[in-house]
């Protein structure tokens, strides 16, 4: 198909969709599909009337439809679904280890005085009589690479999605409304839960409650699905062993805020997924999507406007 | 076998030899052989003469040999090598992406002002356009390990050891004196070296500068065998991008040492083989040790006196 990519062009995702016989186009005017890298809603190009599909760099797009500009009778809208899958997963598995192994602790810490409790607390993955229970809240694309990076330490992983469909990998899966016990018995929660009705400020003081004094809680999902006051009492009452935070509510974390300074608190700026990112993976989101629509298939990431996502 | 397991009998270790069919005696002077658990060479227990051969729950021997404890014209002892491969494999890969996502330097700036520079220059394992060169000094038992957790990133792995002999899993094995070139191409170097002669203060100044500087420097083997002096100059000048140390020399590492201030260097207080862990390994050790020693056969952790290790 012919596109048009901008207001930037991202060169290796243009070259990655040129490779699969696409046609990039210097001007919107003359393309069939625009494919959108500009994030604020407001400042996005105005679509030219021959252009049948937009491909959207970015996975969210509540605002796009609040503001009118996707809605079910206009042309279709993809977005960046499945795009962040391998960076993200890396990025849960380096913050469990990284707290899993007391790294800001000791960083904070900055003397050996602190060598033999760090030890005897901390806490290992692979398995040494049994394998760690290990729940993935929210078990989709991104679940699913974690669960390969996680497969060689040997652990137990349960997989949990919406409609509790098998993951691919996980040694059970459960839906999210049968999935009570997740909480009081697993060693690592990774919470990759998108932003819902349903998922809204779901963790909070009565989930850290039940779960174990030894467990470890990793979000790289949406940090509005955790009550932060909650985690934070959590983690300085030692209800849990420790957290690794990849987003958080409120975002920009401010300064001065109690998550900087607890030493069981590992943290990264919501830098998993960003741009820099995105353009390796774009043209793989793009190239499927443009195969479908030739196709005449439902595009695998296409926007329902009505379900919000 | 008939055992004695001393001064301190490990609880997983002790279980996991008897479930093999040998029977722990609560005397040295019923067992046929002894299980030190004493670090210290000048604490261990005196040995009785109904002792065959002695298991070291430690890797470390030179002391043993240097005190004439163990000798080639004594009875065979065995060290615990091996032992540690998996949590030392762990502790690497947690180093890593520690340090390749900018946990320590998020930690002690403590504030979101820095998010879009720590973006930036983070480094992804996984595989965006080309594979990460991985290069592993020293793949033993431990190297193995760590390849098989890095296979899911789809890394390049090179693996350097004395002989050159193929290592199980790398895409290249290369013997030392020959692996010149990883210096200046891998984009990961984890050093898991032994401390020889050859190995001494190995890693200094001249192969920090062929680093490439976008190069990550992991150390799970021996704090002497790199220059601490040139490795703090390497980080500081922005010669390599960071280190991930779970051993440095000296050990312990100073309070006001300038390593802990590094935001590009990550670390943990030699760790990751303690006796916490070696007590779930040990009993595996001691289990191939002895299977060996009933057939006749040498035993695989046999220490030689006179190589030294």
């Amino acid at each position: 198909m012919k596109f048009y990519m901008g207001p930037e062009a991202w060169e290796p995702t243009v070259e990655d969709i040129v490779a699969a016989g696409h046609e990039q186009v210097e001007r919107m005017e003359d393309a069939e599909v625009f494919i959108n890298t500009m994030p604020n809603p407001r400042k996005i190009p105005q679509r030219t009337e021959n252009i049948q599909w937009v491909q959207h760099c970015f996975t969210g797009v509540n605002q796009l439809i609040d503001a009118g500009i996707i809605a079910d009778d206009g042309i279709p809208w993809c977005n960046s679904a499945g795009a962040f899958a391998k960076p993200v997963a890396e990025a849960a598995l380096g913050l469990l280890l990284s707290q899993a192994h007391h790294h800001k602790a000791f960083a904070l810490a900055a003397t050996w005085d602190v060598a033999n409790e760090l030890d005897e607390s901390q806490k290992w993955i692979y398995t040494q009589r049994e394998p760690q229970k290990v729940a993935i809240l929210g078990a989709g694309g991104i679940g699913k690479q974690l669960i390969k990076l996680l497969k060689p330490f040997g652990v137990h992983i349960t997989a949990v999605n919406r409609s509790g469909r098998d993951v691919s990998g996980a040694d059970e899966s459960v839906a999210m409304d049968k999935a009570g016990h997740i909480w009081s018995e697993s060693d690592v929660i990774v919470n990759i839960l998108p932003l819902t009705k349903e998922t809204d400020k779901l963790v909070d003081a009565q989930k850290f409650a039940q779960m174990k004094t030894s467990a470890l809680f990793i979000n790289v999902g949406r940090g509005s699905t955790v009550v932060t006051d909650d985690l934070v009492d959590a983690l300085r009452n030692s209800e849990i062993a420790g957290a690794g935070l990849e987003v958080m509510d409120p975002e920009p974390l401010p300064d001065g805020h109690p998550l900087y300074e607890l030493p069981n608190c590992t943290m990264t700026p919501h830098m998993a997924a960003s741009a820099g990112v995105a353009q390796f993976h774009m043209g793989e989101v793009f190239n499927a999507n443009a195969a479908a629509w030739e196709k005449g298939e439902e595009m695998p990431t296409q926007v329902d406007a009505e379900a919000g996502y």
